[in-house]
């Protein structure tokens, strides 16, 4: 939760309207409240001194970055600057809710503010790879600069056009080149500015390639010299980090359409998709550096950089990738069978052992029909089934039952824990 | 977040006022509005017809166990029954925040439902335990039953008035008994009643002395007996599920005066205090059972016991305690001086070998005077500072400083990870 005008006009008009808000105190509705009643709490509410919103203060989190650059502001005076931090939090949007588009949904950020260096960069890129190859989803990590794209709209002699050149262009993957060309056009694009951005686009090659390129296309920009050099950097920075490993940038893309949206990025941004050609889903990470994303809270000059995982999407995919470990899918490994009275007393005993041992073992907490309890067992997918009866109390033994192969023996409390530990 | 409809009516009247209720789209309020624009827009979703509410349909979780019911009652047909879960969610409370009392705070609840063993009353008071002691709180856990405190209103010949004995026993930690008495008697019960209860708050002794005491005074009452004899057995299992332990129970009380609010209850409650003297807090875990919890959901008959952790009092504790543990504060082991240029690429390359070594080390990410980035890694509290400038690179080696001792010495890469390992 944060405060309303903590995050208004922070993520464009679309976000604005996006951002859930939350009812002030005062308003009491109910689904069979009649209108009259309701409208009186409104006059009411409406009547005070209008010095503060009266309707709704608060809101929910609308992403992690604003709420983190509120924080960095607040708390200016008793963090160690570069300050490093990862947050994992919900946010909320008010959207429609459709595959891959959640109304509430988990992020996980990393952010490091306050150093300008392109090792913050590099060091992000890593990241990315280490969680999503330990994930095992494989992954495209697309890498542009916003200074690239403002070059592109000096090139075009249009520097004022760089937002309807980005919005164009980021259609690349849906409409192709084609349809960019025609929109292009249509915002007001010149002939030569279209082929300009044709020449860019079509620019092929590894990443050292393309940007020598770009070099070429973009040598009397400023902007653009920046932008190059800062990716080659940052690529730099990336191999010195991997040295003796050649390939380490081999998902890793200088991608020139690559626009990450509207808003506070100014150098650097970075876009993760799942490369694998069965799985459909947006972007399942992105990130960048924004200059100055403090100063809309009155801190100045502190730049920043970072990336966020985008935990619900991921979630999607790997579920759709069947990667997901196998033993994640039941907490217990061992159920005892419940057969009351003295086996029941007998069974917490053995329970109490079994879990000593580090064996996630539940027993069952009624004296059910035998074959209700092996239902349950089954349902819950454990691997061993425990019978703790009369003759094995007596013995002060335990029956294991193995629930793949089916086989059952009568074994020694410490032979039970070592079988199953096996 | 959930449907208003799914919360209100849950928690009393008290609950529906401090749910946290999210605005509709459709208002669009602004400090700076005017309140005509305000007016006319609120006019205009009063003027839809009134099927759904208008203002607001959706609110803040209040608490996880109704939205567990909620979920329970959704998924009854894919849920493998006795249903054990975890949860760990931030609840929010429209209230007006205060030590130990927070607007946003994190639950975190286990529960079983779909069983009415008392066996998981027990394993429930192990959680506690087992949890409270790792996080080392010392902690006290009441345990008492709400059929104990029907029957209390039986034995004052006044079953109706359960709830204001409860309200006014509730307090007696806070006004004493006298305060109590004063309490009931305005509260309308009789002279002779308020003597029963005091027979009954004067008990003392052990747990089993108490039970006993309470089975001789409430020997006439089937819910006092049915009581009794389920803290009883759920105090059995407790004692075989830690069987060889004889001091298992030993910050377990049975108190009759334990309360638990007046909600959905309806079997045995219990809740946990910091049991160090110098802590002020309120309960920072409580729970009990309830027989019929989906109910409010349409799904009839369905028994479930939990308990939750109030995980933001937890932390206030374990931070007036000084129990978290020392590494927690700092995730760096050690930090490498950045002195720019080829000792840069150089430093990359260290790092690299630290963090495949498994120690969380960072690059200070610009090449800054030494001083600051000296001022930083003390500032972050990091045990090492490595120093690998240009003749540790010629050498293929690296400065180690002990950041406690003061000590320096040049090793080779692994000397290095060996010293900072051990």
């Amino acid at each position: 939760m944060e405060n309303l005008t903590t995050l208004t006009g922070k993520y464009g008009e679309e976000g604005d309207r996006l951002i859930f808000k939350i009812l002030n105190n005062g308003l009491h509705e109910k689904k069979e409240g009649d209108k009259a009643k309701l409208n009186n709490e409104w006059n009411n509410i409406l009547s005070k001194p209008y010095s503060t919103p009266v309707v709704t203060e608060r809101a929910l989190r609308y992403d992690l970055t604003i709420p983190f650059a509120r924080y960095v502001v607040m708390h200016q005076n008793e963090l160690a600057f570069p300050f490093r931090r990862y947050q994992m939090q919900p946010v909320w949007r008010a959207d429609r809710p459709q595959k891959g588009r959640y109304r509430e949904f988990w992020q996980c950020d990393a952010d490091v503010v306050g150093s300008t260096s392109l090792i913050n960069e590099a060091e992000l890129l890593n990241i990315y790879q280490g969680a999503f190859k330990q994930l095992q989803i494989p992954v495209s990590i697309k890498i542009n600069s916003r200074k690239l794209l403002a070059a592109l709209a000096e090139l075009c002699g249009m520097p004022e056009k760089m937002m309807d050149i980005t919005i164009a262009m980021d259609k690349l993957d849906k409409i192709g080149w084609i349809g960019v060309a025609k929109e292009l056009q249509e915002r007001g694009i010149s002939e030569d500015g279209i082929w300009q951005i044709e020449k860019v686009i079509n620019v092929t090659g590894n990443n050292n390639e393309k940007l020598a390129a770009f070099a070429d296309i973009m040598q009397h920009s400023a902007s653009g010299m920046e932008g190059i050099n800062e990716l080659s950097k940052t690529l730099a920075y990336h191999a010195s980090l991997n040295a003796g490993d050649d390939n380490a940038a081999s998902n890793i893309q200088v991608d020139i359409s690559l626009a990450r949206g509207l808003n506070y990025y100014t150098g650097v941004i970075v876009e993760v998709v799942c490369a694998h050609p069965d799985v459909k889903m947006g972007s399942i990470g992105g990130g960048g550096r924004y200059d100055d994303l403090t100063g809309l809270f009155g801190l100045k000059g502190l730049s920043g950089v970072g990336v966020s995982f985008g935990i619900d999407r991921i979630y999607d995919v790997m579920d759709e990738l069947k990667v997901f470990p196998a033993q994640l899918a039941t907490g217990t490994k061992a159920m005892l069978v419940n057969f009351g009275g003295d086996n029941e007393t007998y069974a917490l005993a053995v329970l109490q052992q079994l879990r000593t041992a580090g064996i996630a073992a539940e027993l069952y907490p009624d004296a059910s029909k035998f074959d209700k309890q092996m239902k349950y067992a089954n349902k819950r997918g454990v691997a061993f089934v425990l019978l703790p009866g009369d003759e094995e109390r007596q013995k002060n033994m335990v029956s294991l039952k193995n629930f793949t192969t089916g086989e059952q023996k009568m074994l020694t409390i410490a032979d039970c824990i070592a079988a199953i530990q096996e």
